[in-house]
């Protein structure tokens, strides 16, 4: 095996979709995944299966469809490795990747109970053990296992070295070490590696991956010291989406490895190109923005101000550019699609925005863009991102549709509302007044279906192309400790935010729905552990 | 001196007002220093006097008004030093900055012309005796001065050393190390500062400063490796802003020092609790969104989903966390004011959450807070920030206001809306329908103004507390390469957008004015090089 060789592993889809508010459905993991494929990731990790139907399902759906290993998380007990098998088991190629709590901290908070031993060393033991059988099951399905010591940054090493060494033994044929709380820097982390490559007597049978978390703003660096000390596959997301400062973000690692072969010669075999479609659907999808001075794939990444700036810009481009915007695939010119296009110029243009459409889909777009060419003559590929998402949206099962939206608002009058939503057979319809017009319909909404969610967030984001900029509406409802996210889109702001606030709704009320279907399918919350 | 102290150096107001679109006005400007002094920087880079009057203008006020060392740009040119100096002087304490380009590519790029010589080695000789020269001037103003070795990332060591010798030699107390690409590694830049530690012979005499940039994702990383390798000055921006993908963030230096101090033992004298306020006021003043997975201070930089993180979280709170929100200053209760809480009520809360408001300041702003509590009965921090940035932008001075708005839309009905805007002493009225109600909205302006400018971006922040949610929009316009920023809020984002739009056509034409008053005395562009 080439030893400059780093295999990228995407977690965008199992740790990724663990931001608050982040939950994606099946069509949009899907649409995902294959824009991962494009990326040509080596691993996607499509996520949980033991942890609940819908992530069986998505797990079982990619691996159905996507031609990259696909791999799905499962603790160290038979029940989760089976489970991943039975999701993952359709794929071309698999891998299950299994876990165990190592550090002192998470072992006296997780794994109290007496039951896995009364001190911590035997506890230790308890885990050393589960690791080896889980590992040792799953390659009755598979040879590709990996194993994960979760939080061992904060691991003792000599303990670490038993785990892992006891993990390959088994099997395991990659090994991660994550640093679960963001809290490690990057010699620190960097020597843990290179220990843990001179203690483990058998660690030449497997290889070593880094998963970095971003709490103090080192994840990339970390991950990088990582690959300089001996680690050859980095767990990562696209715009480092995750929980709380979320995870090394997949575009930074790539890029920088490229632009600085000069110093660290390693190479992934990702397709450059393909980062700025992947990261906007994403952030599309997800709903969670990216900010303009986020590296490789913010909106300024590439844009130059100053008048100093610009000046060198006109001198020489080599002065401030390290990486060029082609070479991410921010596109060059704008291309300009209209009523002319055409159905055969409007799947084109999706292709190449990274979105797989077959014919009965590609139908609905394709009407959906002929109603937007009506309103706006120029369609730019953020409408098109746009009306993917909206499409993917539709294909869920929707219990409320807007039927019919009015309102009326001005210096000298109550912003005043009317609604009328279909819901089964049913027509609801109410008025509301309200501080503001979307006040007004959301007010008129919850009239209408007498119900009153706690609103947790509401975001719009607009199409920056052209004058009739299509709106993009995202709201988050709370009900229960759980968050729902809806999307709308219009080129009305406050049509878009009422079809959005619908959809998470329908949203809301497809979980609720399912947690009832499935009470006794799926495990406690007390008995599932943390990921990595 | 202490040689664990690490000075803070904040150039968010020079180096991060240079983002895309963030241009401040004063009242902003002072205000973010007033907040930058309650976080207790050591140093408060305030602008480039000689670029603009503008500028000259934004360092002289806050010159007068804040207590922390304050520091102007200039270049290594007299004309510079002088309109520095001439900025800073009614400050109680003050820093000249001064810089040179030293890179090879930067020397080919910006001094082409043979005056500055005409081999490479020629110019570089050039760019040694223009340094001395600026600094020994520098001198005769005051004691406190710092050099800053443009694009240094990409010099070679030799030269950087004759430079940063000279410079001190010449009476420089601070001497800085900028990674101005964002190109550099953490092990490369921290070896860099090493050399120049043990080349530079008389580098005892000065402080070693860093000031990265984040291209790569590795700003911060870059600057703990050069604290770790000598340097105990970092430059840096609240929440990264800055051109491109922004510069190191202010935040997480400090946050990774205070939190792993049983790593590297070094300290800042940094407020802490103070960092959200003036992440807050930053991101609302420049509109430059912090995206939820920001270390620190984004959204969920302290929020946990998984029922996994959660669970860990009941058990043990040092499961996952490393610093606390309070230690940052996130407020751990909402502070919810009301009709009742009264003057006092709300100046208190204000000044709770960093600013500074006169008598005259506080009267205007509780008039806008009881017109508020009319329309909504609960008024929390978000609200009150969103008032303090309208409040300060009103100070400007603007040429179009806001008379009456109107507007209707719905299913079956055509976006319509009618302005009229009243404008020195006239008003000007017209209606327009559009694709959505702000489109129709921004028509009748272009109608009413007989203006059609090009809408670059439009964002809508919401507060997310309770109901009635306050929508701040932030609408970008575009003219001859000049980007200008406008704010609305209002219960009604229709009316917060019109709002925003019309208040970037008073910034665009402010911009203007000043522009043909300022033509003589403007530096030309070509002339101003590359600030770091």
């Amino acid at each position: 095996m080439d030893n400059n060789r780093i295999f990228i592993f995407d977690t965008t889809l199992r740790d990724g979709e663990q931001s608050p508010g982040a939950s994606l459905n099946i069509y949009e993991k899907l649409e995902i995944a294959h824009q991962l494929a494009k990326l040509n990731v080596d691993v996607i990790e499509a996520g949980f299966p033991v942890s609940s139907p819908a992530q069986f399902d998505a797990v079982k759906r990619i691996s159905d469809e996507v031609d990259v290993v696909i791999a799905g998380l499962a603790r160290a007990k038979e029940i989760d490795v089976k489970a991943a098998y039975d999701a993952l088991k359709s794929a071309k190629r698999f891998r299950i990747h299994t876990f165990s709590s190592t550090s002192d901290i998470h072992i006296m908070g997780k794994f109290a109970d007496e039951r896995y031993g009364r001190s911590l060393s035997e506890k230790q033991e308890t885990i050393i053990k589960m690791s080896r059988d889980a590992v040792a099951y799953a390659k009755t399905f598979t040879d590709d296992v990996e194993f994960s010591a979760e939080d061992a940054g904060r691991t003792d090493l000599i303990y670490l070295s038993e785990v892992i060494e006891a993990a390959i033994e088994a099997g395991a044929t990659t090994v991660n070490i994550p640093d679960t709380t963001g809290y490690t820097f990057p010699s620190e982390f960097g020597l843990k590696i290179a220990e843990l490559k001179k203690r483990v007597k058998n660690i030449d049978k497997a290889i070593i991956s880094v998963h970095c978390h971003n709490d103090l703003g080192l994840a990339v660096a970390n991950s990088l010291s990582g690959i300089e000390n001996g680690a050859r596959q980095v767990e990562c997301t696209i715009n480092g989406v995750g929980e709380r400062a979320g995870n090394a973000s997949l575009e930074e690692i790539v890029m920088a490895l490229k632009v600085r072969k000069d110093l660290i010669n390693y190479y992934t075999n990702i397709k450059t190109e393909e980062i700025y479609n992947a990261s906007k659907m994403v952030s599309s999808f997800t709903g969670i923005v990216v900010q303009p001075n986020k590296a490789i794939v913010g909106e300024n990444a590439f844009a130059h101000e100053s008048g100093i700036h610009q000046d060198g810009m006109l001198k020489n481009r080599q002065t401030y550019e390290i990486m060029t915007p082609e070479s991410v695939g921010v596109p060059k010119t704008k291309i300009i699609l209209g009523r002319h296009s055409g159905r055969h110029g409007l799947s084109s243009r999706l292709i190449e925005l990274g979105y797989k459409v077959n014919e009965e889909e590609l139908q609905k777009v394709y009407q959906s863009f002929l109603d937007l060419a009506d309103k706006k003559k120029e369609i730019f590929d953020e409408d098109l991102r746009m009306l993917m998402g909206d499409q993917v949206h539709v294909k869920a099962d929707e219990l409320y549709e807007l039927e019919y939206i009015q309102v009326n608002m001005g210096t000298n009058t109550i912003p005043t509302a009317t609604i009328r939503i279909k819901s089964k057979d049913k027509f609801l319809q109410e008025s509301a007044t309200g501080d503001g017009s979307v006040d007004a319909c959301f007010n008129a909404i919850e009239r209408a279906l007498n119900i009153k969610p706690e609103l947790e967030s509401y975001h719009v984001r607009s199409v920056t192309s052209g004058r009739q900029a299509m709106g993009e509406v995202i709201v988050r409802i709370r009900k229960n400790g759980n968050t729902f996210t809806g999307r709308g889109i219009s080129t009305d702001v406050i049509e878009a935010s009422t079809k959005a606030y619908i959809q998470a709704l329908n949203n809301q009320h497809n979980f609720l729905k399912r947690q009832e279907e499935e009470a006794r399918e799926t495990i406690s919350l007390s008995e599932i552990s943390q990921a990595v």
